[in-house]
This record gives structure tokens, sequence and C-alpha cells, in this order.
């Protein structure tokens, strides 16, 4: 791999651009002090504490100018080791260097700084060779404020986005790229379509969905939920919350215990809200005993799960501190495991064809596997992992999808498939993920009587299969650039009436689409047909029904479909037709 | 009213009887300690602290024997204050009244003894006069485990349940009536028919509903949300949890703190599991300004609510510690008022119509009307108060339908109309409310732009619909005694081949059944015909398919209706048109 292209090289070029951003506004505003600045996925970013003064886009002209001639003299970055005593001494100035100074120490760690040009930074490493030379192509993108340590009892700071590449085309390809991306932000979008809103006296990371949010949400949650009964799942209904007993039964409580909000302390008792479903489903499936003739039983749920995400972390409806998972729990005998697991494939196909990702270009498997050396992640049993790596695998070869593996990436109960799925930026995350157990039924005592009467041990398969709501209407959202599907619309037909003359005709279509279980917005302010016009273009529905002095004498409609020209006029009978038919096959 | 039919006669002679049950056990098993003794409605209960030893239905004779031989020396009852320290030594040899003498003298209160025959009791009064002739029929009815003091945190008694009445037709009449209950029993019922179970390891009070309890909750949940999207709601979604300052801004936490789970702390945060939604849908409506225009705003959720009970007090699905709430605030103009409280009464009339509730007879409504002098439960507004209970009196008078007004039943932000439902124990309870609010608005200052410009202040209705989902499907079980209507059937249809022979053919007509979206059984294991029948009927299928050597032939199914003889052998496509409409008109 060519040098420019190696991750490693691209992060130097970023982090390194960092150092120069940092020396830079430190050069401008001496009051500044600089905190952290590492590379990130496509760039990189430089926390200051301004001292009071507030920087903007505005500022960026002047400060990559200084980025420019500061740049001029560094030929390169100088390492040197200190002891702690010099480290404090040389960033006295600095509380977050000093912190960082004591937290590295407490550590163990050596402390390093490096220089360059005149400027002095605390750094462990990871620079160019000849800055000067390599920093070329670089952009500053925006401000906006974060917490010291992501915390948000911290002092806030400022931080500043940017962005480096190789080469001018690389830089320039990114710049576009970032540029559709913001057009299409969920965060942006939510709230021009009015989908979802957060209140500061709810609490961060906990979202409102508006009623238009809301119905996408609805009928997301319909869809999923019908499928699944379709395909023989058992939808049930279990608390959100339980004993924290149940947690410590699972295991769960442990390796979970980070991110799982505080217990909710009574007299003697302590309530925990779930982070998971699956020991619920074990309780369930407990209340009584079962036969082979029962399996597989594939228990489902919408599950309300709640995380406490720090909040540096939160975003949007991407990071929340609650939200509802498609949840699927397939209690099976072993040689059912290979069905199940495709089974639950296909039904991620269906859906993901549903809403229009296509495996291959939108998302693809991964294997994750776990790693029979390390005993303190993953349970201890080498055959029954060999044994699940190999049915995954098969599954995997059999579909003939593609597919990579990945090792160190199975959850510490068994070996799993991910589905990576492409964001509007390019960056890949797991979406969903079906995951082969063979730890928990030991924990709970699953068990079922087989066919000669003696009791057996299932395997369990946890599966999702649209993710979580919150996650796929964000990654929707930003799909479809707020475009939905009509199915999905929050509002699927607007009647738009030329003049107060067409009103009470106008009503009439309105009334008569209600009654057919159509989705209509009316709009019968006194305002211009082109106002009229731009504001439902506005709100991205899918059909406009325009209604004139013509249309009302022929009893018919003008129909407008988004981003599409005029349809012409067509009798009212015949748009519900049309409309009907592409609700139910949710066309794209 | 004749003495004997007051109630305060009845507590009485209730009473007297659950005495003489404490007199009967501890003269039989000396070692027993008698608790408290209540009357309670319909008759009354007797706690036990039985020493290890166990009792049973099987002593009820024996130990009503040893009443009727008691009876006969307690002419009266004699009442007599005595010291702290006399009552103290009376009661030396019983743990359980010497904490009520602590409790009473620790309030002031005078301690009173009362003797009948050779039996000395601690009780504050409401005896007989003559209960050698007034106790006559009387009867033990079950034994049951107690908490003392209703609290699993301590010592676990033996609970007696007995009644009495002042007539034997009396007496029998309820017994009869109580038989009946006994068999609808939804506690019972659940468990039979598999729709809801309890883990302790989840915890007390928390179900988990099975497959089979889900269908029908979902199918109910489904069925509300539409009919109130299609009468104007706006259903959204908010969070079960948010910050205590929520509920401080709302002015519910020192009202409800009783009621509510302990804060969960996480740094300097406290989060609670919310008791009530009005908040979040203020909040919802804050999150941008407002006009006339989109008044009346009917904000419409089912949320999971959250309420600690006491063990004691918790019961079936009747009473638990998480419920989900048909829940709605309509935020709207004060002259919109009365148009919107006679909708939600509109839609309740509807929903239990539907449900085969009917007004007069299985329900009432109830106008519970404030105290103006009562300014510590009730926010003082005198003027508000009138005008909103004028309001609903108005609504009320114009329905013509029976109803009743209770002062002193109001919430402390205004008055409201109560559904009073009875259920089949003939007890009338609160299902459903409708509330006029004039406070909330002011707490949360929310407002609308009027037609001129002006902010004005809403009023807001808070009501539910079908209120709590555990709690009407308890009392559905319980009214249908299990058998669901078609359309909320667990399982609408059963196919029973006669022999294996037809088994084929019946997969057929289950796979054609389920492909119309028909929730179908198949009751395909080698078991005779007989067998199959008793199990539908047990399970109270709504449809049974027989299918024998005949109906292969004819290419039909032989159809017994629950609780029906069998209406004979038909086409599948005929049995499909008739469930089919049976399912979407929801006949009863």
């Amino acid at each position: 791999m060519p040098k420019e292209q190696s991750q490693e090289y691209l992060n130097n070029l970023r982090h390194s651009c960092a150092h120069l951003l940092a020396a830079s506004v430190v050069k401008l505003w001496p009051q500044a002090k600089n905190a952290i600045g590492p590379s990130i996925e496509n760039g990189f970013y430089q926390d200051f504490d301004m001292g009071g003064t507030k920087i903007s886009e505005a500022d960026f002209p002047r400060i990559e100018k200084t980025m420019n001639e500061i740049l001029q003299t560094w030929d390169n970055f100088q390492i040197r080791e200190v002891s702690v005593k010099q480290a404090k001494m040389d960033f006295s100035w600095n509380p977050y260097k000093l912190a960082l100074i004591d937290e590295f120490a407490g550590q163990g760690k050596t402390i390093t700084e490096t220089k360059q040009g005149s400027f002095l930074d605390l750094c462990r490493g990871g620079h160019l060779k000849h800055p000067k030379k390599e920093i070329k192509h670089f952009k500053l993108l925006s401000v906006a404020g974060a917490y010291w340590r992501g915390s948000e009892k911290n002092q806030m700071l400022t931080r500043i986005y940017g962005t480096c590449w190789p080469s001018k085309a690389e830089l320039e390809a990114y710049l576009k790229m970032r540029e559709e991306a913001e057009k299409r932000d969920h965060k942006k979008l939510g709230k021009e379509l009015e989908l979802f809103v957060f209140s500061d006296t709810v609490g961060t990371g906990l979202p409102l969905w508006t009623p238009k949010g809301s119905v996408i949400r609805r009928e997301l949650e319909r869809f999923i939920v019908d499928e699944e009964i379709k395909r023989g799942y058992l939808h049930v209904y279990t608390p959100d919350i339980a004993k924290l007993d149940l947690y410590k039964k699972s295991g769960h409580y442990p390796y979970y215990k980070e991110s799982m909000y505080a217990p909710i302390k009574i007299e003697e008792d302590e309530f925990m809200l779930r982070p998971m479903s699956c020991p619920h489903h074990f309780e369930l499936y407990l209340a009584r005993h079962h036969s082979y003739r029962e399996l597989p039983m594939r228990i489902a749920e919408l599950v309300k799960l709640y995380r406490y995400e720090q909040s540096g972390e939160l975003s949007g409806l991407m990071r929340v501190r609650t939200f509802c998972l498609a949840d699927a729990h397939i209690i099976a005998r072993k040689q059912q495991a290979e069905a199940e697991i495709s089974g639950a494939l296909d039904l991620i196909d269906f859906v993901c064809k549903t809403l229009g990702l296509k495996l291959g270009t939108d998302y693809r498997y991964r294997l994750s596997l776990g790693n029979r050396k390390d005993d303190k992640k993953y349970f201890k049993d080498d055959k029954s992992w060999d044994e699940a790596e190999a049915v995954l695998r098969k599954v995997l070869k059999k579909r003939k999808a593609p597919f990579f593996e990945a090792e160190n990436e199975a959850a510490f109960y068994g070996p799993k498939i991910d589905i990576q799925m492409k964001n509007v930026n390019g960056k890949e995350d797991t979406a969903f993920t079906v995951q082969y157990d063979f730890v928990m039924p030991k924990r709970f005592k699953l068990s079922y009587t087989n066919e000669s009467g003696a009791d057996e041990e299932p395997i369990v398969v946890h599966r999702s299969s649209i993710g979580a709501v919150e996650r796929i209407i964000a990654l929707l959202i930003e799909r479809y650039a707020g475009a939905f599907p009509v199915w999905l619309s929050p509002v699927q037909a607007a009647v738009l009436p030329i003049s107060d003359k067409q009103v009470k005709y106008a009503q009439k279509i309105v009334d008569e689409l209600r009654e057919n279980d159509i989705r209509v917005d009316f709009y019968n302010r006194p305002e211009s047909i082109g106002k009229k016009i731009r504001e439902a273009e506005m709100q991205k529905v899918p059909y406009m029904l325009i209604v004139g002095e013509k249309e009302m004498k022929a009893k018919s409609v003008a129909v407008r479909a988004r981003g599409q020209k005029d349809l012409g006029s067509i009798k009212l009978e015949k748009f519900i037709d049309k409309i009907e038919k592409e609700i139910k096959s949710k066309s794209l």
C-alpha cells in the first residue's frame, strides 16, 4: 500500500494538522489554552479553552492563513521525553495539559513533549516527518462546544473541526460529500420536518417524538411486528425494569455495569432499567416446561432499553440514552441453529430491501469471531466456539453473499454475524446482529424434553431485525434526505386550494382521503398557491393535490408528485387507488 | 334505612364475626396469635401468626363449629379504656397487639380493650349490641398468606377470609355470586389460558405477557390508537423516564412522592420512572410556539407508567407496579372545553360499546368535585373551580345519562368525570377519567397566539380512553370468563384432524387460514378427537374446524362454534368469509 493511503499515514497527517491549528489559535488569541487534538475519521479536531472569547466560522480564513504562515517554520516534529516536573513547568499555564500530565504519570506512562517551529506541545507522537512539505490540503470545517473529557460535569470547551488530505482531489471530493451529507443530517432535517425534539427538563439524550415523527415510528414498528409474526415469531411484552438479581443471574451485570443506569433502591430491593431483554425472555420461557415440539421458539419484542451514554457521545437519534429495539431470542435445538440463523438473515435482507438498502453496496455481513486465548473476554469452551463459528460460516457461505471475518468482535457468550451498514458519510457501523449463544442456556438452566422424554439444553440465537427504531430512523432520514416513501411519510398528501373559492370543495377531498386512511394536510390558509407549494415541497410531502376552478368543475384534482412534474388532473378515486397501491406495496 | 341494611350495621356485624373467628382459632390452636381483623367489602378477614402450624380450608368446619359454640357465651361486647401499661400486660403474649399499642400510644390515641365471653381483645370498637342473637349467617371462605402491615419486609401471617350477612337469603346469594366470580377470576384464568406470568427474579407486580396474552394486548392497543387517530388525536412517543426537575416543575413530586419509585442518581442528576405523562406532553407542546388554529391539540400516547404499590396491594393484572395507559392531554381554548370533554366521553362510550360494556348497567358517570374550603388538597381558585365544575355538569346533563356527584374526589388541579365500572364481584371502581385542568397551563406557562396576535392561556383536558391496558384486560378476562370475542382471541380457530389420515389436508387448511391473517392452532398430535375437542374447549377457542374423511372428500370443514352446537360442514372460503367479517366488525 502506498504511503499516502495507509490509515496510519492519514492519522499522522491529520494529527499533525491539529497541532498546527493549536499553534495558530494560541498565536492569534494568546489567552487560549489548547486541550486535546486527535485525528478522527476523515479529519481531526482540536479543543480550546478560549478564556471567554467566542470563536466562529467567520474566523476560519484568518486562522487558516496563520496556519499556512506557521507551517513554513515546521521542518519536523522534535519529540523528547521529560520528567513530570519538567513537563509541569513547561505547561504551568495550561490546566488541561497539567491534568493530562497527572493522568499519564498516574498510569506510569512516559511524558513526551513535541516541538515544531517555536511551538511546544504535550504529545505522545504520531506525526509526519516533514510537515512543511506534507501538510497542504487542509480546511477548517466547523466549531462546536465540547465538554472537557466528554462529561457535562466539566468545563465546556471550544472544539474546532478540520480536515486534511494528501491530495487536492481527495480534499475536494470529501468536501463535496460532506456538503451533501450535511444537507441530509438527521438532526437538521429532524428539526425542519418536525420529527423529534429534546427537552433539557426531561433530560439529555431522551428524545420526544412529535406527532409527525411518531407516524414514521409507528409504521415501522407495526411493519416489523407484523412481518415477524408472519415468520413465526411470538411477540411478547415484558417489563422494562427488573431486580438487579436478574442481571446477576444472567452474568450481564459486571460486563454491562458501566453503561447501565444506577439502581433504584427501595427498601432492600434494587431495580434496574434494563439494558437488554434476553434475561426477561428466558424467565418467560422458564414459566413452564417445554417439549421439543415447541422448538424453535422465537420470542420477539419491541423492547425499550436503557444505556447511560456519556453526554459527549450523544448525537440526535443516532446515540441516545433510551431506545426501542426490535429484539428476539430464538430458543432452538442445536440442529436447528443453521436454519434459524439463515432465517434471521432472510428477514434482515427482506427488511433492508423494503427500506431500499442493498446488500453489497449499502451493507455487508461481518463474521465476528471470538479468541480462544482470551478467557477473560470470552466464555471458555473451545469446542462450542469452534462449532458455533463453523455454523455461522456455513450459513454465510451458502448465501453466496459478500462477507468478511473479524477476530475479537464476538459477544462474550458466542460468535455473531454483524450487518455492517454504511451511512451517508460513508462510515460503516453495525446496524443489526445475529448471535449464536451457548452460554445463557447454561446460566438460566433452559431445557426442553426430547423425543425420548429426556431433558436437553437448547441454544439461543439473539437477533435484531430492524435494529433500534431511533437509529434506523436516523439512518433513513439521511438516506431519503427526509423524503420518505409514501407508506412512511407523516403526511402522504397535501390538499392545496388555489383560492378561497375552492376551500369547500377541497374540504370534501380532505374528508374523503381521511376516510380512506390517507394522512392528509389541508393547506387552507389565505396564502398564495405559490407559497403553499413551496411549503409542501419543504415538508417533502409525496403528493400535492392542487384544486382550482377547473378541477372543481371537473370534480378532479391536479396531482403533483414530489420531485416530479405535474401528473395532470385526475379523478379523486383514481388518485386514491394509486396512492393506496403504493402504500400497500411499500413502494420506494 | 332499616338497621339491617345500613353499611355501618354490616361493618359492625362483620367485624364482630372477625373477633369470633379470632377467639375460636386461639382456642383451637393455643399458640396462635391474632393480629388485625377488620370488616371489608362483603365480609371480613382475621390475620394470625400460627406459630409454624399450617391451617387450611379443611379446618374450616371445625373452626366454624367452635365459633358457634363460643358465640353462645357472647351476650355483648364490653369495651373499656385502659392504660398503656395495663394493655401491654394483658397482651404481653402477642407481639402484634404490642406493636399496635405502641403505635396508638405514639399517636396519642386512647387504648381500648373489648371483652366478650372469656375472650379479651384489643379493639377500638365497632361491634354489635347482641352478638349471640345477631351473628347467624356466616361462612369462612379462604385462607391466604398476608404480610404484617402489608409489607413484604415483615412476617408472613395467615389470613382467613369470611363473610357474614343479616339473612340466610343474602348469604346464599353472595356465595353464589362468589362462586361465579371465582370461576372468572382473571388470575386463575390467566394461568389456565396462559395469558401472563410473574417471575420472582424479575420482581413482584411486574407482569410478563405470554405470546397469547400479548395478542390481546396488541389488538387492544392498536384498536385504541387507530380509533383515537381517526378522532383527531396526535399520537406521540415520549420517554418513560425524566429528570426529577420535571416533576418538581409540574408540582406532582410532593403529591406523588409516596407512590413513585426512588430516584436513579447519576452524578448530580436524578432520574425518575414516570408516574404520569402530562409533563412530558407539555414539554413537547413547548418545543415551539402555537397558534389558535392548531387548537384543540389532542396529544395522545400509550404510556408506560410506574407506581410503587405496596406488595400487599398487588393483585394479578388489576394492581401492578408498571402499567400501560392509553393517555391523552387535550390542550384547548376555554371555549372548546365543553366540546372536547363531550368528545372524550363519546370515545369512552364507543370503546365500552365495542367491548360489550353498557352505560347504566356496567358503568355510570361520577362528577367528582373539589372542595372550596380545602386549600391544601385543591389549588385555590374558586372562580376557576366554579366554571370548570359547571362545564362538566353541563356536559353530563346534555348527555341525559345517569350520573351522580361526589365531593372531594377531584384532582388537585381541577374537577373530573369518572367512569365508574362494576366488576364481576359487583364492586364499583374508577375505570377511566376525564379531567378539567386549569392549573398545569399556569405552571408550565402554556400559551397560544389568538386571532389578534396576543398570547392566551389554554386549558388542558386529561383523559384516558381504555384506561390501563393491564386493568382493562383483567376486567375483560372476568367479564368474558376467558371467552374473548373473535377479534381479541389469541387463537381464533383450531384445526382438528380426526385421524392421522387427514393431517396433510388439515395442514393446507391451516396454511390458508394463516395466509388470511387468521390466528390458528393446529391440533396435529396423535390424540383422540374427543381429547382434542376438550382441549380446544378448555382454551375457549371461538371456532373448531374438525376435519374427517367426509370433509376431506368434500374439501370442506366441519365448524363448531364456541358454546354452540355444530354449525355443519361448509367450504373453507365460506368460513374465512364469516370469521373475517366478525373480526372486522369486532362482533361480540
